[in-house]
């Protein structure tokens, strides 16, 4: 017998699985003579068995790299290093090298195998890894989850950059009186866009599952979360979404908990995503674009794509303008088949194009949807039954002046 | 016997080809009660042969779809009547009439065929055109052509929108003791990314030439001009670049005018295309990015447009930052061939990575290259031998600031 999924949001995170541990110390990354958290270890004393989304970014930093080599040995896996304030990525076959080094330590600590650790990285490109105080972190941070340390906040604030606040959730729900817990962390603020961008991603979870299960549950629920949010529209080299998973539950993942399971970590990669829109560097906006009436899913993703990461539309919501001009502009450059002439356009339920014919008399109430912190915009193409969702943010001068320097 | 181009920057215009005048006059399309200049004609009393090339986006506006039914018909062309403040865009079957009643409205002043007038608006999209105003400033205006006015400065105004200056050059050249005139006048500013964007480009010139020869010219002149510039990549549903050549010099089009009359076109473009990005929305600077040893001439221009198109990198540079991880992350998600460890950046002639390898020595001299307010990027993939050139520019808080409101 199975129960609905219990969801708590901002609440939790990796280290809430039964038999999951989650630190995080100080390396001073950043070298700014602080002591900012910013090494985060995860850890499980039971092997884990996992599954990984990835950048598609050509240029992959070197700890997409670890974790891609960790997967495809398919051993056991005790748990996850990750730092902030340098992504380790363009930094040659030294930054190889430090990814591997910062596994092995994770390692060492918890007494596992050295290759039984993902590696993760978030930050400044093109600059070697400070070694020495990170290692030294490292070991600070295994000691306390080895010593069953739950720091879920500690973690979850380890791993931001330019993000302003942790994202942490948690989803629960029971198989046959047995409680199966998924817990998540993410980190995201720039370069977000499709295919997941600056964005770290973790999630943990006490049910029994094979890799092949995990990855198949982790790709589904990517593709319309992590995968269906812009910011800026750029696509960062250290992307990554790790699903852990310990058995500690004793439920195994089979048929009869499938469906919530599935359930369960989509609505924590759903959540995640959204926070990590919503947090966007300096934004004030998060928008969500239905588009509806495609005739592939395709052209729905390409037009939702070229709405969400076009300049002027982005800058008419900052100002509260209802400019669906610049909206049918974009969507006329999205590479979708599109008719000019039969568009339908909705500020949440009011109209403002029928048939690409608009009806102006609407536009105080369009505008009074868009003033809004958070709206929905239906577009329906009238060509066919294919659907795309994409949340994407505002463009700000605050985001400007924000990425202007280093 | 055949002499080289001589180029005049900011000079002249499309009245200065023989046999070629130019007026301009106030219909207050804007309804802001002033008398600024927003319509424009151009005219020439001996028919003309012309070519044209439209925006791809698939909203086409009513003009748009005007000038293209003109050179489908491919009867003589007498001129070119031009609005700005209003695009004549989204406006359904009351556009289509209002565009064929300005075409009509200029040719009967003028005393020739009502299908002998190009159409071009740009301005905001989705409202109806002032009709009876537009036409009373197109009589007037069309008066002052035929009275053989060559009002250059005018006309390039009246075609603006939020551009700050006119947009005008010259190129002539001499066959056998004949002179050759080419002139230009375009409007740019916002929605500038390939295939031109909220552009429109009138050139005209004075030779004698078949509509297919000018076909030929001007689609190869704007695919490395009009069609390789960015502002902020958003295409828009006006672009127009026409070439009207009325054979008013006494040469004819062959073998032995064509390198020059190709030349002279190109640089016309060249040079106009170049002052729409540098008057791009409250841009600071103008940056271009040399794409080479690509592995197709398609990577090339991906690569090139990814880099000129990110928001991060387009604020590095308003900042003086040469932040060249930005550019290296654009650069992996662009869709190209890319070996992540070959790759050489220069900011201009100071190398930043060579075969992927940063030099941070040489940071002082990138930070003083793109301190400066036009610079060149060059980028080898070592792929291959394909090459591709894009201006774009930077992304500064006044551009959303100016974009924020209607």
């Amino acid at each position: 017998m199975t129960k609905e999924i219990e969801f708590q949001d901002k609440v939790g995170g990796v280290a809430s699985p039964k038999g999951f541990f989650a630190a995080a110390a100080s390396a001073d990354v950043r070298k700014k003579g602080d002591d900012r958290l910013d090494t985060g270890v995860v850890y499980s004393p039971k092997p884990c068995t996992a599954a990984g989304v990835f950048t598609i970014n050509a240029i992959k930093a070197a700890p997409v790299l670890q974790c891609q080599n960790v997967l495809t040995q398919g051993a056991p896996v005790h748990g996850i290093i990750a730092n902030s304030g340098n992504a380790n990525a363009c930094t040659g076959e030294q930054g190889k090298q430090d990814a591997t080094a910062m596994a092995h330590a994770g390692a060492s600590v918890c007494g596992k195998d050295e290759n039984s650790f993902f590696v993760c990285s978030t930050g400044r490109i093109g600059e070697p890894l400070p070694m020495e105080p990170l290692l030294k972190a490292i070991k600070q941070a295994g000691a306390s989850a080895l010593s069953e340390k739950r720091d879920n906040l500690d973690f979850g604030n380890s791993i931001l950059t330019s993000d302003t606040r942790e994202k942490v959730c948690t989803a629960t729900f029971e198989v046959d009186g047995k409680l199966v817990t998924v817990g998540g962390s993410a980190k995201g603020a720039g370069m977000i866009q499709p295919n997941m961008a600056t964005m770290l991603a973790f999630i943990t979870s006490d049910i029994e599952a094979t890799s092949a299960q995990l990855q198949e549950v982790v790709t589904l629920a990517v593709k319309s979360t992590f995968n269906a949010i812009t910011v800026d529209g750029d696509m960062s080299t250290n992307d990554t979404v790790l699903l852990l998973a310990n058995g500690e539950s004793g439920v195994v993942l089979d048929e009869n908990s499938m469906e919530l399971y599935s359930k369960a970590v989509w609505k924590i990669c759903d959540s995640l995503a959204d926070k990590i829109v919503a947090d966007g560097e300096r934004i004030t906006k998060v928008v969500e674009l239905l588009v509806s009436g495609a005739a592939s899913e395709e052209d729905a993703e390409n037009v939702a794509r070229a709405i969400g990461n076009s300049l002027l539309v982005k800058t008419s919501w900052y100002g509260n303008d209802p400019n669906w001009g610049r909206l049918i502009d974009a969507l006329g450059y999205a590479k979708a088949t599109i008719d000019p002439d039969t568009i339908d356009i909705s500020y949440e339920d009011i109209p403002a194009l029928i048939k690409s014919t608009p009806l102006p008399d609407n536009k105080p109430q369009w505008k009074a949807v868009v003033s809004k912190a958070r709206f929905s915009i239906l577009i329906n193409l009238n060509q066919g039954e294919a659907t795309y969702r994409l949340r994407a943010s505002d463009l700000t001068e605050g985001y400007v002046d924000f990425n202007k320097s280093e």
